[in-house]
Order: C-alpha cells, then structure tokens, then sequence
C-alpha cells in the first residue's frame, strides 16, 4: 500500500490527466490543490519546473517524488501488472505516445497557449481584458485539431487504439479545461462528442465535473453527461 | 529480426536521439536523411506532424510506422527484456521522464527556438542574417540549463541515475547540435563536459560525428573525443 499526494491545478491539463488516471487505477489520493504563479506555492520546492502536477508517495519506507504527467502516468503503468493506459499492442502504443506528444506539444501551443491564455491566464493573472483577435486565432487552431480527431475516431473507438488509454486521458483532459469556458462547439464534431461523453462517463471523470474556476461559471453543459 | 528505416534530419535533437537510441540498441537500421520543410518530404506521408523522426519497422509480416521520439524510444525499450535506456529503479525512472519532458518542452522552447532558429532555420529557409539580440538571449538561456546540468551531475554520473538512459541520449542529442555551431563553451561546464565525452565516445555517438551541415563548417573540436 501507498499514501499518495496529489499537488495540482484544477485548470491545467497536465494536473486533470495526472487526476484522471489516478482515478482510473481507483488508487486513493489526498488532493493538494495549488497555484504556482503565486509566491509561496509548495510546487517551486518539488519540480524543477515550478509546475504541477507532481505525485508524492511513501512506499516500501521512502518518498517518491513523480514531476510531471510522464513520470505519474509512468508510474501508474510500471506498477501495473498487465497493460493499464498504455495499449499492449506495439503500433497501437506508438500511435498512444505520438499523440500524448502531439498534445504536449501541438495543442499546447497552438491551441492552449492563445485561448487558455486569453480565457483563463489573463484573469488570474490581471492582465487585462481578451483579445479578440487571439480568440480568433485559438479558435481556428481548435477547429483543426478537432477536425484531426474526429477523423481518427471516425476510424476507432479509442485515440488509443481499441480501447482508452493514455492519449484519450490526456486529450479529454485537455478539451475538459476548454470545455469548462465553453469553447467546444460539440455539435460540430459528432464522432468527437460521443468519445467525450463516453470519457466523461466514467468515474474517475466526476472529481473534475465539480470544478469551478473563480469567477467564471462553467459552460451550462460542463458537467452534464448527456449534452 | 525486424528491418528498420529510419527517416532523420541530422541536425534535429529528436531525430538524433533517435539514431543514439537505435545505435544503443546495435539495431541494424537504414538512414533516409530527409528535409521536412521542403516539399515532398516522405515524412509528410508517415507523421501527423510531418516532422521526423519516423522509423518504420517491418517485423512479423507487418510494418509499423514509429513517429516522434517517444514512439521509437518506447518502442526500443518495449522489445527489450531488461530495462534497457529506462532505468530499472522508479526514482530514477521518474526523473528521466521528467528530464525528457524538460528537454522536449523547456529547452526546445528556451533555447533551439531562439539559437537554433537563429543558427540553423535561418540559413536553410533563407531567412536572412542572425540577429545579435535573440543569439544573446539564447545563449543566456542555454547558460541556465547548463548550469542546471552541472548542478545535476555533481550529484550522480548520469542525468538518468545511476547509469547512462533515456535522458542522457536526449540532452546528448540536444546539446550536440548546439555543439556543433560552436555554441557550448565546454572550459565552464566541468562536469556537463566529463559527461559529454563519456557518451561521445560511445560507438552510438559516431555517426554523428560525421554530420556537416551545408555551409557551416562545424566547431574544431566537434568530432574530436578528447576536447
């Protein structure tokens, strides 16, 4: 047995795949919610990066220190017995990490970088109204990533493969956050929709459904499983 | 046994993780140099992203097409018995993801965006001379992740733990790039420099070492394993 704590950012997509995939392993986890642009923030002290998430467990008499969704989800397969959220399939493991990748890297640049930063940055740091060209521009790039996604789940059931794992974990976890400020048009993407649904279904899915970000309510169908 | 077809650009830090990776593996492997920005890149074909590193496999009467690093490292350390470039101890595990993760995102971000960009995209996009500000940036930012470096390896022998992995052969990748422009001033980075050389010197590392770039001939010292 271990006693986990999870440090973490309710609106970041990295802390809700970390969140997600605890809950799939159904392990038990105290939440330590954190802000890391403020002074102070227990996470400066753990990740090099300053960054949540980051996982401490104590087990077998010492600590570890898991920094960042890779070392976490990492962790969660290591420890399993049998294939968990990476697919035992070679090409189907492949296409799982290219698109964790894709969504580390692509997403997080093109999509969350100019539309998190206007919707949810810009707010908790006072930086003043949105712009409504950068909206714009997010907006588009959102489009073509989904339009990418709904070709590949025109093709499977699961970005994963044949069933969810860790890319479907971590794309939901960050269409969650742009979803929470009502910035995915689900009716435009069917084949998108009945994935997400189908995810936010699930169990391990509830904790983030309760998540309310200060001063913004959440879209009306955030956490309707049936929307 | 598997024939392998491995599609890189030279100077790419992830196509040659990559390369070290298989050359660690003493994987038998064909080189398809390609250059993504130009049409009719074969990999615009095989990869979402259109970028390499791909390796295509042929085993067991089928191919399977391995995109991005983190495909082709995971799949190196998949068809391995023992832990392989992922160390066996968890701690250790969790910080060469963490490490990974930080070339790939923090580094890329910080300093090939701007010194490379500068160094390299400049010239082969035609894109006009270096700008002395943005080299002055990129050199101050690769100056905090050296630092970071030496602070990390005054504690152990390998960026991985306690041997040479998956971190090593990506910050190795990284590095040597920048290397070869001249921009890694060795004499103030004792230990990063010790280091270094280890893996330069391993067979895996001399491919390469025979890279040239078109019109910039590379730093003196840059193949020499005494430097």
């Amino acid at each position: 047995m271990s006693a986990c704590v999870l440090y973490h950012f309710a609106f970041d997509p990295g802390s809700r795949a970390a969140r997600l995939a605890l809950g799939e392993a159904k392990l038990a986890f105290t939440e330590t919610p954190v802000r890391p642009w403020e002074d102070g923030c227990p996470v400066a002290d753990l990740n090099p990066s300053g960054m949540p998430p980051v996982l401490k467990v104590e087990e077998a008499g010492r600590t570890l220190t898991l920094c960042e969704p890779a070392a976490i989800l990492g962790w969660l397969e290591d420890r399993s017995a049998e294939p968990f959220l990476l697919p035992a399939d070679a090409a189907d493991r492949a296409e799982t990490r290219r698109l964790v990748g894709w969504f580390d890297r692509r997403f997080t640049d093109e999509v969350n970088a100019v539309l998190l930063h206007e919707r949810m940055e810009k707010p908790l740091l006072r930086l003043g109204a949105p712009e409504a060209r950068a909206l714009r521009a997010g907006r588009e790039s959102l489009r073509a990533h989904l339009t990418m996604l709904e070709h590949i789940l025109a093709a499977r059931d699961a970005l994963s493969g044949r069933r969810m794992g860790q890319a479907d974990i971590v794309a939901a976890a960050h269409l969650s956050v742009l979803d929470y400020f009502g910035e995915v048009t689900w009716a435009t993407w069917p084949g998108v929709k009945t994935w997400y649904m189908k995810l936010k279904s699930r169990p391990s899915f509830r904790p983030l459904l309760t998540d309310r970000f200060p001063g913004v309510a959440a879209a009306a169908w955030y956490a309707d499983l049936d929307f």
